[in-house]
């Protein structure tokens, strides 16, 4: 059974334990691949290289971060980082596990969004200088050859745009489409929070089972990064993926705990 | 034919033109697999984050980075973004590049060296937070997976240890243990240097041929950075390699020049 599993770069992740609890399904016979994300790392690194982090507003009313250029450095730097830390961690662990980003290989390609209409101040404004983009083509082919050799792919949140240029993606969205061109079973999405919340104060408000006609109207309802989650899991079971698992990254078993179903669980 | 092409990581080896020449090579029908430095890259990152880079001379009179923890740390990210920058460099102009760190896949192990003995102002001082290490081990046969894929591997200078830990290698050295490793025909050693020079001042002294005997004598008559590149070349000599390059890497075509024997050519 093939798992794609997303660990949340925001704080509170246990990229330790993650690791711990990949390398013990791995050990079970199962197979994974790994996506990750690196929205603290780049935060921390910017600070440190006096490029802090700039977020937006979308006219949509989506939060995001602003990549232009030197954000970009920034970014690429930091999912470098935590790509080779889950990778040497998942060594020593005894697992074969191989760092990509989606510029090796052309393992991800899709459209650089040209121009992001944001909202700062109350005004509209358009940044043309942004480097995001999205996932629509997954080059499966390697990942399928890295798998069968024995290989656990990591992989980072970076895209090799059509126009040539390298971008940021959404990691949530890009583990979708990594799963759905896998045919994977489970997709696992691993953050700072339970799961999906009927009441986004109340952690025990946790919503345990949703279906995939559910979750239109949750979208609409939702915020931030929840929503972008709630696309990705839309995404994933559109692409043919069995289970979505919207999951704890914080606890001592996540990736136990989330296989076992404790999260919310898109199906 | 299999090259193995070690671009230098210092000042001056104009990588855009290799990576032209390599994308070149490859259309020919020839195979490669690509070895980078990251020095120059490494001093500058450090200089941005306020962690300078120390250079320290052995007992040896070798001259060498000294990379303690905080020192590696900026290490890997140089690394990461040279290796990043050629694998983009390489897939823009079609060529389906894949970046590698000698911890994916445990590609480069060896030991980790335990303690530096070096001289500091008249003075002897052992090191022993130093993570550098050397390279015993190559998995070969996830290059040549690659390679038989159609895909480029572009390895950066890092080596997992037998301790567990990520280690900093010498470029040289760990290309020729590649190009041994995957039975390549020719090694290629780009730097800002025209070769080995009968005179280090005079760029026109340059050694056009050396035979294998030669290279002991040599060996003791040079310094620094050509030390360690004469050693690379005895080593991937002994280990089957057919011919080393010592070549300019600042030229309009460094690795067309190096191929036409326009260096130093030991066989």
């Amino acid at each position: 059974m093939l798992s794609v599993i997303k660990l949340g770069g925001g704080a509170g992740v246990d990229r330790a334990a993650a690791t711990r609890d990949i390398a013990e399904l791995l050990a079970d016979g199962s197979r994974a691949v790994v996506f990750h994300g690196c929205s603290e790392a780049a935060d921390r690194l910017g600070d440190v290289m006096g490029v802090p982090s700039r977020y937006v507003t979308s006219t949509a009313g989506v939060r995001s971060r602003y990549t232009d250029a030197a954000a970009l450095r920034i970014f690429t730097l930091a999912a470098a980082q935590v790509n080779a830390e889950l990778v040497i961690a998942l060594q020593r662990l005894g697992v074969r596990a191989i760092g990509l980003t989606g510029a090796d290989g052309g393992l991800l390609r899709g459209p650089r969004k040209d121009i992001l209409r944001v909202v700062e101040q109350g005004r509209q404004r358009v940044l043309r200088d942004d480097y995001t983009g999205r996932v629509e083509r997954v080059n499966a082919d390697l990942l399928r050859m890295l798998l069968d050799a024995g290989y656990t792919s990591v992989i980072a949140p970076l895209a090799f745009a059509y126009s040539g240029d390298v971008v940021n993606v959404d990691g949530d969205r890009a583990a979708a489409a990594v799963a759905s061109a896998l045919g994977a079973h489970t997709l696992v999405v691993l953050s700072n929070v339970p799961g999906l919340l009927a009441d986004i104060h109340d952690e025990r408000s946790l919503v345990r089972t949703l279906c995939a006609d559910d979750l239109a109207a949750y979208e609409t309802r939702v915020t931030g990064g929840m929503r972008r989650k709630l696309m990705a899991a839309s995404e994933a079971l559109r692409g043919g993926v069995r289970r979505v698992v919207l999951a704890d990254g914080r606890g001592a078993h996540p990736l136990r705990a989330a296989l076992a179903e404790q999260g919310t669980v898109i199906a």
